[in-house]
């Protein structure tokens, strides 16, 4: 299962998979893009990375969080949207379902409250993981707990 | 020169191409997707549409309305956005620039008026292309308009 936070700047990623002994790590990290590019090329680069990482982690599906119905800053959240269509579009050429979980759930689940600044849902992530070390930055953390409930509700639905 | 007005559910398109004659229309419509259908399926289809468009009919630049700072209805334009992005992708994919060209300033030089309603900019257009048929939808207006101005000056620049 693939999360993806998306952004212009820098999109985090996650992917986790289930194992005998649990839910697993298996990449994270973000994939950036050069600022003094034009858009086209950024655009592009996005779709070429997020590309390999599904070729190279071969998820069943990609999970993203829904989209908000009020946006503070509609300009930097349209040009989110680029990046969000790209993912949608990367994903459909591999033939993959794109689930979408409402922010407000992804921190209550992750921090117990829907509302929880970064820094709880980093915790958080960090705890249901059992990871040594805090996820950092906060795209990678949120990318990898979209993933973490993404799965965990796919394995309740299973039984 | 191939303009584009994009939206989820329908991007218009106009391609022109100067001439010995003057500037001619070498294709115009919309690409529609179908509302039912997933989002990845939706922004798929676009993004498959418009590499067609790219590929057969060649333009050597591709032109949008840049972004407003000011959105009435920011979750349908982040929905544009998604469409935007795609377009980014598909352009850059061909190796072709995009153009961006002020909203305000598409209005005035097709109607006179940087606020001009819908149908004095479809108007324009057909005045300054020599149309018989006002181009409708207004989508195909615009991709027209748009195709039209940065055919004829410089103002448009990459963004």
């Amino acid at each position: 299962m693939l999360g993806i936070d998306p952004g212009l700047v820098a999109t985090g990623y996650g992917c986790l998979e289930r194992t005998a002994t649990g839910i697993m790590v298996v990449a994270a990290g973000v994939i950036g893009t050069v600022g003094s590019a034009p858009l086209a090329d950024r655009l592009l680069e996005l779709h070429t990375g997020l590309s390999e990482l599904l070729v190279k982690h071969d998820p069943t599906a990609v999970v993203v969080e829904d989209l908000y119905t009020e946006y503070r800053f509609p300009r930097t959240a349209i040009l989110m949207g680029h990046a969000r269509g790209v993912i949608y579009v990367a994903a459909a050429q591999r033939g993959l379902p794109v689930l979408a979980l409402a922010p407000a759930e992804v921190k209550r689940v992750l921090a117990g409250n829907g509302a929880a600044a970064k820094p709880q849902v980093q915790r958080g992530v960090q705890a249901v993981l059992g990871l040594t070390d805090l996820p950092s930055p906060s795209h990678v953390a949120d990318a990898l707990g979209l993933a973490f409930i993404a799965l965990s509700r796919s394995a309740a639905r299973r039984t």
